[in-house]
């Protein structure tokens, strides 16, 4: 008989799990239908600021596969049409046509998959609603900055919460000649690192040309006549502006799974176990930003909303409703990101996450070059390391630096995921040549005075 | 009572021995001296071919210190003189003064370190000795092609060998506006890599307008009236060149610790233990270019001539003199180049290295992009993979791609490091931005492929 698969959601993790479960499955062994609410599907959320900054000239650049061609795939795609109930003991899926011109319905299945991603964070902040105050979450909101972009002569744009998204948009807004200010309620800029990184970040924003307000929280935004917002008002001072960039972050959206009675965890996402199935429930599944997912450090769960990890887990669920073999290994909490031309890579615990986890740790701070001290383009690249007290074993690495620096990140989650004390790296056999690292790589320098802290002993003052 | 520490040889190992045992001993616990016969201390080597092609303007930028500053650091440092001889027996060298201005004489010591570095290649070819043919080892070499250049009207320059020197002078030779040819004995350039990745080496090179005729053996130089070199001559063709560049390889320099008795490994370089101790003698050390050392996966000894294990074993042997606990924990042959835009990165063993060490392994090649593939400037990176059979433990990883994918390579090599397997790292917590990697990063896309032809078991088709 043939299974009936349900997929809820149409980007990265419920359609690579369509596509997975129906290529490794055999002739009518499996029908999937998927239930998208918005226009794309399979779509490169992380690429819309680059996009914005016309880095990336064509929305359809960032659609790795249109709907039609998920049709051609074989999947029974349903575009605008939300989900709007799961019933587990029937094991029915509710739903609604959003504009009204499809049909409204329910649909059986043997295997759901849930892939509901995140929602971006809104704040009740009076006019928050206003005109000209844009999230960055989907292609509609893409297209609703740039048109606002092209029709108006704007000068002022003010970028709130200085995350991925903030510094992203914030290089997007200098692109497109904006002025720029950039509001965070943290001592310093991007908080995925510890704050004395994240003030080089600053720092280097700065140079930019851009304005960096932190420990500042937003009260609301002033609304013109016009119903346009004017300025951002914080506790502190008033930002005049003529468009608004949200950055606030996003949480998981996991209203259909509460309702349903799936077990939510403390991070706010979906509890699955390793094969990504939703605790307690065989034929129940969950993936991408709504879920939560272990972090090998701190053994504690996390939600990371990621396209890398969305992917991984519909390749993973795909894999088993096809009948074989996928086990998510969890996270380590690898990033990178850039502002112009400034790179952040971060794997790893901060010193704020080593504490929460506690772990007792050494931190060290050193500063490189990308390339041989004396080659042309050599710039400074700052490596932050965090290694636990006595065993020495690498708890995280944080880099902020020009070219090259970002991607050397891996090496470090390489090493993290191995479970390698900083003792150890310092001898690897890492790659070098002129043109690629000084003939010590940043990597091994950071690691040898790691090392050094860890027999030393050198306490820690909080970042 | 002062311990006294001889140390043969001024580069990197040499230089990095004694600094690490004088900064690490108690004062007057030791006394160094250093004998260098050439007239450069602490430079570069790997430097000179960018010196070569204006890339680095300056001669002193490769110099890391000058023979001044290591005096300062309390180094007696004896320029321009040569170790002629060593008794182990009565714990004494010999030496002379290369320029016949300064002392011969003999100096006892407590410990002693080799770090004579490597000699190249230079085949008693008819010939070779004629003026316009140059090696590239010193920084001497570099000043008489340099000079060489600015002095005369030359086109064409013929680079005998397709390695590491052989490329980057290739690339040196078509900034310095020569039309180069490019001449290897193996089908393939670059036979640090596997001749299906070595092809597309070729095929980039051909593409910067160089001429590479490979399959051929060099069997001789024609020489001018004058004395100087008019062509080359293989086997099947002559060549015309104006200057012609040797990069044959290097092989260790261990005339002075074979007469002495030394024990020399199969590789041809000095055997010692993990603390860079020649083997039976307990206050003998050696380490860099000079040295053989245990490869990590094949388990035999290889001299590998690079920079950056002199410096690793110059600072390990300076540990152990000065009391510390320094152990060089092998290598894996990673390795790093480029020309012009083409970075190649190697790490582990290749096929043929492999087979010598008697593994069964499968073999996987993908190409990928470097960044998001809808991003500007994304470009085609060609990754290849040995994984072992069965137990699909990564055995090597080559990488050729153009900007920002050579040193990906460091992410195989602590993978190799640590053992991993292929199914491992399938789903390793990689950094991904659009700016940076596509959502399923190349190692993670070689890696999948990896793990399903040793799950499928694909027999290999020698490369």
């Amino acid at each position: 008989m043939t299974r009936r698969i349900v997929v809820i959601g149409g980007d990265a993790t419920g359609m690579s799990a369509a596509n997975t479960a129906l290529r490794h499955s055999g002739d009518d062994e499996v029908e999937v239908t998927v239930l998208e609410q918005g226009h794309y599907t399979s779509y490169s959320a992380c690429g819309i600021p680059y996009w914005i900054a016309g880095t990336v000239s064509d929305r359809d650049d960032l659609i790795a596969r249109s709907p039609d061609q998920h049709r051609e795939a074989g999947i029974d795609l349903r575009m605008r049409t939300e989900a709007t109930a799961i019933d587990l003991d029937e094991q029915v899926v509710s739903f609604r046509a959003v504009d009204g011109d499809g049909e409204d319905g329910e649909l059986g299945y043997d295997d759901l998959v849930l892939a509901t991603g995140a929602r971006p964070l809104r704040p009740p902040l009076e006019g928050i609603d206003a005109e000209g105050v844009f999230g960055v979450q989907s292609l509609e909101d893409g297209e609703a900055i740039i048109k606002d972009l092209a029709d108006s002569g704007h000068r002022r744009a003010v970028v709130v919460g200085a995350g991925y998204i903030g510094v992203e948009m914030a290089e997007a807004m200098i692109l497109r000649d904006l002025e720029v200010t950039v509001l965070d309620q943290a001592p310093e800029p991007f908080t995925q690192v510890d704050p004395d990184m994240g003030a080089i970040v600053r720092e280097a924003m700065e140079g930019m040309g851009m304005t960096v307000r932190t420990g500042v929280s937003v009260e609301g935004f002033d609304v013109g006549d016009d119903g346009r917002v004017t300025a951002v008002r914080t506790d502190q001072d008033t930002h005049p502006a003529d468009v608004v960039i949200l950055g606030l972050g996003v949480r998981p959206n996991v209203d259909l799974a509460q309702e349903a009675g799936l077990t939510i965890g403390a991070s706010g996402g979906i509890v699955t176990d390793v094969a990504m199935r939703c605790v307690g429930h065989e034929n129940v599944w969950a993936g991408g930003d709504c879920v939560e997912t272990h972090h090998r450090l701190s053994h504690q769960g996390v939600a990371i909303a990621l396209g890398t990890h969305a992917n991984k887990h519909g390749r993973i669920i795909g894999t088993n409703l096809a009948g074989g073999y996928g086990a998510f290994p969890g996270v380590i909490g690898t990033a990178i990101s850039k502002v112009c031309s400034l790179e952040i890579g971060r794997t790893g615990l901060g010193e704020a996450e080593a504490r929460a986890a506690g772990y007792g740790y050494v931190t060290t701070r050193i500063e490189s070059t990308n390339v041989a001290g004396y080659f042309p383009g050599a710039e400074t690249m700052t490596v932050k390391l965090l290694a636990e007290k006595r065993s020495g074993k690498l708890l995280g690495a944080q880099i902020v630096g020009r070219a090259d620096s970002g991607k050397r990140i891996d090496v470090f989650a390489t090493a993290i995921w191995n479970e390698m004390d900083v003792e150890e790296m310092t001898f690897m056999d890492l790659s070098y040549a002129p043109p690629f690292s000084p003939v010590w790589d940043a990597v091994l320098v950071a690691a040898r005075k790691a090392a050094k802290a860890v027999e030393e002993d050198i306490p820690v003052s909080p970042a």
